[in-house]
């Protein structure tokens, strides 16, 4: 029924191969407003044009000074200024600083020519006498930012492949940005299989269930910043999946193929993929999800998962999650949803297959718990119930109670616990 | 300039105290299709109107059998049974099973009648006489899924106040919802204040920069669930302020005022809120974000944050994040994107407030390291790099370099680190 079987590791490094072929360098791009831009792809370096802030501006609310006239200034030996007028906001500092003087500042304020400082409100008093008594020195670059402190010209601002963040939009609308160029969102086909399902709209008859593949499994590509094109269900026929699947390939990206659990069915969608393009994998050493099947139909990624929605959503998330960070080109920005945690129960592993457990966190005695669900593969809400995912590597053969491990996280993992 | 400072906690307390008053117990919610639900909070307790599966399920390719024949079957003494037929996928299996009998059954198949397990296909042969030797004894229930071992009628799939993830739209598909009941996304107005202040699309002369927190603010805002009205930018002027500020009061559920952070234009936002509603803080015990602003108007809260873009993002976080919370009723699921991680290097905390340190993560040494940014306020490049942020309690001095702390991730950080 299967060859011998590919380890995860071996899996992705062919469909790493693949689609490096399939896919070449280039992807398409479109400029779009730069608040749509949030959670979108950036298509190339973006780069600063100019220099932020531009101009030497005032962190606090003060006076301008020259550093070196308040050395030595104290409470009890303050350095009287004098007072040569106000920087407006917004406007340019136009009359320079002379020795001995001070221009009043606000927060934002542009530092006047020859000004190296500012003095806090707090540390200052004006005497009415057009005078300023300074009574804390302070040294040069102080309170102020510096025209390029921010962002230089030339600067990259966002790498290519960098998910925008909200930060980003700011930083994007700061050197002036008004559209973003992001990678187009590919176009993901998802078919169920079997003649055992109904669409969510039927009323099942016994030994009929409805369709959980295609809804969870569209969930999972629009998390992952995919398009979705539902084709629908496919009964167990040869020529009808033949025929879906043929015009799903020619319309998308990728197309995810779930069920055909049964031999029967399964030996179609490996038929079906030998016939419109190649079967890279079939079996992975892999708990849940070994009967899966990699293929490649021109440049459209074809993924055969199992039935179970567990399954299926475990192999979606390392294979599909895969290739759309490759479509996407993605840059990782940082570890990710990752948490540590020490694990709930003694638990074996699979021998010979990478294992991935669900786990729920519950926090005790000050730490994180992942505690393993151990419901079948086929159920749906030990899925809703999971937080996240713990890898069992090939090479151990289980887990021991109180073990730390690392907790992949779901992507609606969002909420916080106070902690 | 300021009363007291309030500490966090305090400020959230009246934050959670005046909202509840001002939108009290029900919200505003809509039914919308299942496949846009996504990241979108469940209206209601979402109850499951049947048994999932709904009737006793093969969980693997192969034999169903009353348990009780197989007793003591061994490779060496194997137990012969009458294969009766097939279950056909999606069809009930009508024909009951008698003594001594088995069935050909296709995972997901739907056990017949007085069958009790299901001996998979590699432990049991075929002699082509009718008859199917079974080579492994199986437990009642093996390789079965009960009628309603996925959920039964009445369960709660997903709890009032949770953000719905891919799991639950499977889940939801599976028990027939096509649309599903979610709170409406409240309208958050966005204003930036101050006369140095430009729209992206301008070019700034000498003294004026681009408004940077808006758009910041806005990706914060429809991350966590949030609409955005965006306000435009206010000069310093209370008149126009006010306007505008009561404008969008009208509108909005919230609405951010940035900016402001020089001491009269404070005094502005300061007075507006007086005259629309009423002031329930001004000034916490936070670095960045003491200058803050938390009033009401109607149903509306005002947020006055301050200018620099880094503790208009810390504020929000804190204290927008924790509105658009009680906004949704959400309840959290799990941890939410919490990192335990090494602080990078010795650091002094203010005194007599709660800080809150960004960092970049780095692994080394097998472990992750928070290395703090130490640039000013104002930057908002430290934010596009920053991973997230680390909180130092009121009550300490400080953190050590290799203490252990908590990294609390942005919203964007969802790419994974291989580890």
């Amino acid at each position: 029924m299967f060859g011998e079987l590919v380890t995860v590791e071996g899996a992705l490094d062919l469909l790493d191969g693949a689609l490096q072929k399939a896919w070449g360098i280039d992807r398409p791009w479109e400029e779009i407003p730069l608040l749509q831009g949030l959670g979108r792809v950036a298509a190339r370096d973006l780069i600063s044009p100019i220099d932020l802030p531009g101009f030497a501006r005032s962190t606090v609310d003060g006076y301008a000074v020259r550093a070196r006239d308040t050395y030595g200034a104290s409470e009890s030996l303050p350095a009287p200024l004098r007072l040569v007028g106000e920087v407006a906001m917004g406007r340019m500092a136009a009359k320079p600083l002379g020795p001995g003087e001070a221009q009043r500042i606000a927060t934002g304020g542009m530092l006047p020519p020859n000004a190296d400082g500012v003095v806090m409100l707090e540390y200052a008093l004006e005497l009415g006498d057009g005078f300023v008594e300074i009574m804390r020195g302070i040294s040069p670059g102080e309170n102020r930012l510096q025209a390029d402190e921010d962002l230089s010209l030339g600067d990259v601002i966002i790498p290519r492949g960098w998910t925008l963040a909200p930060a980003d939009l700011g930083a994007l609308a700061g050197v002036g940005f008004l559209k973003v160029p992001v990678i187009k969102e590919p176009l993901v086909g998802i078919l169920s299989t079997g003649d055992e399902i109904v669409p969510p709209e039927a009323l099942p008859s016994p030994g009929q269930v409805r369709d959980i593949n295609a809804y969870a499994l569209a969930g999972e590509v629009l998390a992952k910043g995919g398009q979705i094109h539902l084709g629908g269900i496919v009964p167990d026929d040869y020529h009808r999946l033949q025929e879906q699947v043929a015009r799903l390939a020619g319309e998308c990206r990728m197309v995810l193929i779930s069920g055909g659990s049964s031999v029967g069915a399964r030996d179609h969608t490996r038929r079906v993929m030998d016939e419109l393009g190649q079967v890279l994998v079939h079996g992975i050493a892999i708990r849940p999800g070994k009967p899966t099947i990699i293929g490649l139909a021109g440049d459209c990624l074809l993924l055969g998962l199992p039935g179970h929605p567990v399954s299926a959503q475990v192999v979606f998330q390392i294979l599909g999650g895969r290739a759309l960070d490759l479509w996407f080109q993605r840059r990782p920005r940082g570890p990710g949803a990752v948490l540590a945690a020490r694990f709930g129960r003694n638990l074996a592993a699979a021998q010979g297959r990478e294992d991935y457990v669900r786990v729920r966190i519950v926090h005790r005695e000050g730490e994180f718990w992942a505690e393993p669900i151990l419901a079948q593969s086929g159920s749906i809400n030990s899925l809703v119930q999971a937080h996240g995912l713990v890898r069992i590597p090939l090479e151990k053969e289980g887990l021991r109670q109180g073990e730390p491990v690392k907790v992949h996280l779901f992507a609606g993992e969002v909420a916080r616990w106070e902690i």
